[in-house]
């Protein structure tokens, strides 16, 4: 689009390209159960990875199709439609309330921490990352990605296996959704469970992005940022080590640090 | 919290503060409409901001009463009371369910942004504001901040008149609860409407600040970062003036020019 930039002493007439935002409808089974603001472009992984965050399918053979509105693959398309098999049973009262009344004044981060436990318990996995892989990681997502050069206006999310090597990264205006983009992938194209993998974030960790993770099974969660209290709280109840502030050689760790191996890198000396 | 600090070389157990991050229940004449992960501090700025910005109350007369579930101003208490006037309708089966149902395959922006729209009609001020007092709002905003230094993970949105006085501020996890909760303290303690203010954003713009902005009529918002293409098509359709990147004398107008005066400032020749 044209803009105006203002440079201190002149304003000029520029184009300039904005990052992609535009709702997106998802339907299951022909009813409609969000309207999410996102990116557009894999738009499958998104709604894959909504409904397995969300806790409606639990495995790829949940889903049969996944298909835009008009059939055709257009990224001007806005409604998605989701065919589950018929043996997935869908609380459609739940999905399209997304209040959930407390019973009295004790609502707090516990008892929505033990909610979440109730449908995706805490996570077993004996993966293990050294520290000189896991301050590679922040770089490698960085270079993996595409829009955020164009646009600054992106957040990202990217999966790695315990080497370090990439398994998949997606961007979005909404971090959520970058998670959900690339967990859907994996849930959709493998591999799956998450169980063997480091989940890494550009920004903030939050309490939304540690319970995405866990329903996806991923023991590991590296922010380039700091994490919330709660996003803390839920990594060490719900046995994911969580790490914060992953940036050159450094890095802070909020729970279960018995899945990093401290090693001294050879820069830190420099 | 205890966590352990890794330099590249030793890790140490040190103290650290986190941004406080919490489930907060907001209760219209007794009904939960709302579960929000909020920053505890100024709930009643929040749950005020937030029933304006839905369109469910529209002036300060509106709401009767603001409190804490159990009836103290209890920083651990987790559910807020709002008593509205009774002559305010509330329609509680849009408030509980956050999908609106699409008729066909056309959900895109431009319909998302009409039906914004037949609530809140695009906005008219006169105000103008020089780029010689635009650039200062960032810095002013920052100085302002007082939870972001210790943690390092706040949000923060901030007001100001057509001067470069700062009006109000609010930090919180959440982009868009830093910003109800400016519009509420506004909407509760004046000046409301503000149509005469800049609201300024620490980080990114989206379709919903802009939406929420349109909702407390606000000409004009000042972002750090890039805004999506839906914000800056919103704000153009909606006679909101949109600025990104203000950043030192620098900054990008991306609708509605008219409202800001250019002018050298004397740091722009350093």
């Amino acid at each position: 689009m044209l803009i105006l930039r203002w440079d201190g002493e002149v304003a000029r007439e520029q184009h300039d390209e904005l990052v992609e935002e535009e709702p997106l409808e998802i339907r299951v089974q022909g009813r409609a159960i969000s309207v999410t603001m996102r990116t557009p472009g894999h738009d499958a992984d998104l709604a894959a990875g909504f409904l397995l965050t969300e806790g409606i399918i639990h495995q790829r053979q949940d889903v049969l199709l996944i298909r835009h509105c008009d059939h055709k693959e257009n990224e001007e398309d806005n409604v998605l439609n989701v065919l589950l098999d018929p043996n997935v049973s869908v609380d459609f009262e739940r999905l399209t309330r997304h209040v959930f009344a407390s019973s009295s004044c004790g609502l707090c981060g516990k008892a929505t921490i033990d909610s979440v436990h109730g449908q995706f318990p805490p996570v077993q996995s004996d993966i293990v990352v050294s520290t000189e892989i896991l301050t590679t990681l922040p770089e490698k997502m960085r270079r993996a990605q595409t829009t955020f050069e164009r646009t600054g206006g992106l957040h990202a999310a990217a999966l790695f296996d315990a080497s370090g090597e990439l398994i998949a990264l997606r961007e979005d205006v909404g971090r959520h959704n970058a998670v959900d983009k690339v967990v859907g992938h994996c849930l959709l194209k493998g591999p799956f469970p998450l169980d063997q993998s480091v989940l890494v974030v550009s920004g903030r960790s939050s309490f939304e992005i540690m319970q995405k993770a866990l329903a996806a099974r991923i023991p590991i969660v590296a922010a380039v940022s700091a994490p919330s209290s709660l996003a803390a709280e839920f990594a060490t109840e719900s046995g994911q080590t969580l790490i914060g502030f992953l940036r050159g050689h450094r890095m802070n760790v909020y729970s279960h640090p018995h899945r990093i191996a401290f090693a001294q890198t050879s820069q830190a000396n420099h």
